[in-house]
Formats: C-alpha cells, structure tokens, sequence
C-alpha cells in the first residue's frame, strides 16, 4: 500500500487554497477533476480516477488505478456512476468539470452522476491556480533548469563533422535521458505534438508547421510534421537546439544556438537582439504588467533593429513569443499581442524571442523565468547564451 | 505551395468509401473532422484545421496552419466561424463531430458553426473506418515492423553487464531514432501517457500503473508512473523490452524478452506459453472471430497450465490481451472478455498474453498482425521469439 498523497500536507492545503480561491469566481459550488496534469497538481501523481473537490469540506479522491492506494479520502470506484452513490453526498447545486479539456462524450457520462447540478466550466479555475507556482513548484522548475543546463552545456561536445540534424537531436536525446529526463513532453489538449525537441538547421528552420510552436521544420515524416528532418549540417548554417527540460514533472524550456563556422552578419545581429529581448523583458516583467506590453516592447526592439522581416519566422509567424509552463508547456500567461494576461508573483514564462534567417537557419535564444516580486524575472535557464561555433 | 492530399488519389477516395459507408449509420449527412489522426488518416498529412465530409459531394479541407498548402477544396480560415460563410454552403440536418475525442468547448464552439443542424457523434465512424486497413495502410505498418525487427535485433549488443533499466532503455531508444522511429507514441484520447516504450525489469514489473497498458512499472517520477524505474538488472531477472515501433506514421507493437543468466522455471514456463498463445490465436484469429472468443481461448490455456495467477499482471491485471493499431496504439479491436468487437479482413491486431513473475519480472511476448482473409494472422513483427540471455 501507497500513499496516495505525495506532496506535504502544507503544500496540498496550499493548492487547494488556490483552486477554491479561483473556484469561487467559476461559480462551482465543487469540481470534479480528472485531467492527468490536474490530478498531478492536486496530489504530486498521476491516478486514473476523480477528485471530488467541494468548496468547502472533504476532498475525495475517486481512484480506478492503480490498485493500492491508501490515505484520507481515498475511494476505489471502478467506474463514474459509483462516485455518488458510493458515498450518498448531497449534490452540489453546481459542478465544475474540465469543459476545456475533457472530451464531450466524458463530459456527458460526468454530468449524468450529477443529475441536479448545473454543469460550469472548470478548466479557466485550475489554469489560473496554477499559473502562479508555489515555492515547492519553484524549486522543482529550478531543479529541471540545472539539469538543462548541464546537458545544454554537453552540446559542443557531440558534434561530429557532417551529421545530421536528427543524428545531433539523437545525442542530446540521449544525454538527456541519462540525466534523468523523462522525455515526456507534456501540452494541454491533444492538438500539438512534439517527440522530444526540435533541432533545426538551414532551410528546414523555414518550414511551415501546423502546430501553434514559435518555430517550425519540416519534420521526418508528414504524420509529426514539425522538427529535424534529417538536413545535413553545413557550414554556414545555425543550429537551433530547443529539446526537453521536463526532470521533475516540471518543465524549463531552453533554447541556444549553434552554428557551424561563421554565420552571416545579419544572423549574429539577429541573435544578439534576441538575447537583448530577453534581458529587457526580464526587467520589464514585474508583477502587474500586462503581457501583450511585454510583447510590444519586443516588436518596438525588432522594428528599430529592421528585422522584423525574420521575426518569430519567416514564411510562416508564431503570435506570441513566450507562455506559462511548469506541469505543461502552454500554461498561462500567453506573452501575445491581444493577450489578456497580467504578470503575476510566481509566474514562470518561458519568453523565446526567435529569428528566421532564409538558408542560415534559426536563430535567438529562450529561458524559463520566474517572475519574483521585486527583481523582475529571474532566468532559470543559464547555459551561456551567445552563438557556440561547433566547428 | 505544396500540396495538401499527400495519399494517392485512388487511396483517398478508398478511404473516403469507407468513412462514408461507416458514416451512414451515424446518421450524419456532414462529418466535420478535426482530430489529427483522423486527419492525417483522410489526407496523409497532419495540419491544423478542419474536414468537412458530407455524404455526398467534395471535401473540403479548412486549413488554418500551415501556409501554403495547395490542391482541390483548400481554404484557408483562421477560424472556425469562417467555415460556413466562406463558401455559403447549405447547412447538412446533422453533422458528425468526433464527440469521443474533442472536448465540450470546442464541440460548442463548432455546433454554433452548424445552427440549424443537429449534432451527431462522428468517432465510432471514424473508428470503425479506420480498423480494417487498405493495403496502402498494411504496407506502411510492413515498413514499420521491418525496422523495429532491426533493432530488436540488436538489443543484445546494447547491454553491459550493471545497467539499469533505464540505461539499456535508452541505448534502444537511440538506435530507434537512427533506424528512423518517430518517437511520438500516438494515443486515442489523453488519460494514457508514456513516453518511447517501456522496458521492465525484476520487481518493477510488479508495480501497478494508473494507466490501460498491460505492463506496469513504477517510472522514474510520480508525474508519468509507468516503465523503467532505475533498477539495476541482476542475474535471475527478466528484462522485457516494449519499445515503440513508429517508423512510418504507422505502428507496429513488439515486445520480446531478455534474461541476465537463467530464469527460474515458473518464468521459462510462462514465457513459452505466452507464444504458443500467440500462434493458437493467429490461427483462430478469422475473419467473423468474436475478439472475446480470442480472449477466452487465451485465458483457457493459461488456465489449464496452472499460471493464471501471473497471467496479464499479478499485483494489478490488465482487462486485455490484445489491440487493434495502426496510426494509434489504441484502434479497434480490443481483444478483451467483454468485447463485442468481430475480427474483420484487413484488421491489424497486436497480441500481448504477458505474465509478471514476482520477483524476477515480466515475460512473454507481443507480436502484431494483420488478419488475412483465408491465412489467419499473419505476424508482422518478426524478431526472434524464445528469451535471449544477455550474459
């Protein structure tokens, strides 16, 4: 027998605090949440069941699989229609399910345990409790950037003269899942996709993606397309090498460029801005800012510098240059033009202002930072950021 | 500009017979298709956007990513509200959305697209189109189980002596990638999580997993509980070894079964059983087989040899013996006790009757194969069967 519980009892009361506090504006009077991302939030593991969450009293935690959990409030229940029964509550007036994020078919079955609730949307409640990480969150995060870093820092050292984009991303892979990267690369929603990184070089760094990523490349085949696609590195070229940081079940997000000899003027010029985006914006980024400024003061920065042209790509653009991670990679807040978002102590933002060079390749960094109360943000990320010559 | 359909045009409309034929006991006069998968089955590439499929007339594919997609019915909408006013078509009485896979906001986000038509659930459809492959389809998971043959091949050169189950993992993870494997291990719907494949060892294969897989493993971290934990494998141990077999947008599933020294007698036992299921099911395995008489005829045998206890997990066991797959490791038929699923011509099916022997780990094999019309299941995945000692 296990305890279902992992995460200290201060730090469950300490989330809880924060979803019910978000809760109260959803109008739900008690949620019931069964995403795999919220369930980890909400215990420190990954169950197949429910959580039963009331405005006020008992969480109760409705668990399908694994067998051998044990703990306050732990109810085995082979399947929805028993969450009720099996404990005659009184139902609440109103339920909050995951609308956002659960299929519609599950949201009806949901709905039917609970006959005379009104159904709200759940989903905007627990997005907004998790934005903002907890000093437990936080460590885990930075504990996932020491890790990057130390494998980023490994980069140089795997080329070999001639390879492909996907032989380096294999590499990294590896180094990776030997420090410990579990290689998961969790989204929100099912409509992105990724294996473990994007490695792109050259003319595949221009290549159109379906996916709602900051860069693109054509990938190795059209049922992932996004990514390496197997380009021979070439002198001349830049390496953009943006793969995993997920250690802790908590992400940093990490990317540095590499390059093979020199790279045109235009390209280092282009890496040098971004780096200047992301020291500006750290600065810029207090508590009570509004996202879309964040945004604007890139595209000023870009504008000045006449590289607009290249900016978050080239044939097709990204419209955001950075978001929210920890447990996923598309957290709130969204740094976009029309982006509703305020900076918040305790947000990490992952900011990537990226450039796309025509047949150089991509190039520009991105860091995971922590949004601190008086210092601005705080870069969780820290290999070093200029272009490294594999050459 | 490149063009969207990427399948052969003969092949594309084999496809759309067979969704439309599946369709009209849906009772859907459109189906609007927006899942990946689906979409990367109706045009061989993945974008983002939406198929309009009525049951008579065009297709329409919206694209809203990525630029530059060209051909016959292609329009670009940046949202879906577009997609009834950009070409004033007349609304359909009901329209098929994919009820079992889009959550509930975006299915009201598209009904509202469709005022006056009645919404019906397009995935059975969907699902049931996609079972039975077309010779196109089999051709690609051929390619597939050749490659991952390949490297099961090789797994015995990848071992040294006080690995871990993880550190031989990863060894095949990188082989994989270099013979080509995608990586992405898709999944119908997002509660089933796991990162390139699961290789178990000695007591690790006895812990329960929260997820429907039907091997278990305690994973490296709370947040993605299942697979490799770190153990190191010891003499006496079984190391099974479940590592994807995407090479082609569509996948094979094979799982083989290495030992450190010899295995005790239980387990050798056990194994050869787990293929003699298999050869007795690939001959069972017709076309208008009930998948439960599959299930039966397995659990019968283990029965009769006294391993039942061991059969398909010992702390937890899984519902399952076997799965159709092909684009997603989750497709139809399920071979399980209360199946109602019917083996049909053109069925690919992966059979995986495992046992976990406490204390020295799981064995057994999975093998993929296609269900002919008059030669029974035909094994696509051919690595040797018997334990292979790593010493």
């Amino acid at each position: 027998m296990a305890q279902l519980l992992l995460l200290p009892h201060e730090e469950f009361e300490t989330r809880l605090a924060k979803v019910r506090k978000a809760m109260a504006d959803s109008g739900a009077d008690a949620m019931l949440v069964t995403d795999n991302a919220n369930i980890y939030y909400l215990t420190g593991r990954v169950f197949t069941g429910y959580i039963y969450l009331p405005a006020q009293g008992e969480v109760i935690f409705f668990v399908r699989r694994p067998v051998g959990l044990t703990g306050d409030g732990v109810v085995y229940v082979h399947k929805p229609e028993l969450i009720a029964e099996s404990i005659g509550m009184t139902p609440p007036a109103t339920i909050g399910l995951e609308l956002d994020l659960t299929p519609y078919s599950t949201v009806m079955r949901l709905s039917a345990v609970f006959p005379q609730s009104r159904v709200v949307n759940a989903s905007p409640a627990l997005r907004m409790a998790r934005a903002t990480k907890t000093a437990y969150e936080l460590e885990r995060i930075g504990m996932s950037g020491v890790k990057q870093e130390r494998v980023y820092r490994r980069i140089p050292h795997l080329y070999r003269d001639g390879m492909t984009d996907l032989e380096l991303q294999v590499e990294i892979e590896r180094i990776s899942r030997l420090e410990g990267c579990l290689g998961q690369f969790r989204i929100s929603g099912d409509s992105m996709e990724l294996f473990m990184g994007n490695v792109l070089t050259g003319d595949n760094a221009d290549t159109p993606t379906p996916y709602d990523f900051a860069m693109g490349g054509e990938g190795l085949d059209p049922s992932l397309p996004v990514g390496s696609n197997g380009s021979i590195i070439r002198e001349g070229n830049a390496v953009m090498v943006d793969v995993n940081g997920n250690y802790t079940g908590y992400m940093t997000d990490m990317t540095r460029t590499f390059s093979v000899g020199k790279l045109p003027q235009e390209a280092v010029d282009a890496h040098r801005l971004s780096i200047e985006i992301c020291r500006a914006l750290a600065v810029a980024g207090t508590p009570g800012t509004e996202a879309k400024e964040l945004f604007h003061i890139a595209e000023e920065m870009v504008k000045k510098a006449g590289l607009y042209h290249y900016f978050m790509g080239h044939r097709q653009k990204a419209g955001f240059i950075g978001h929210g991670l920890g447990i996923e990679i598309n957290e709130l807040p969204v740094i976009a033009p029309r982006s509703r978002d305020i900076l918040a102590e305790g947000n990490v933002i992952a900011l990537e202002p990226k450039f796309v060079i025509p047949h150089v390749g991509a190039v520009g960094i991105e860091n995971t930072y922590h949004v601190t109360r008086d210092s601005g943000m705080q870069c969780l990320t820290n290999a070093p950021e200029e272009i490294t010559d594999l050459m």
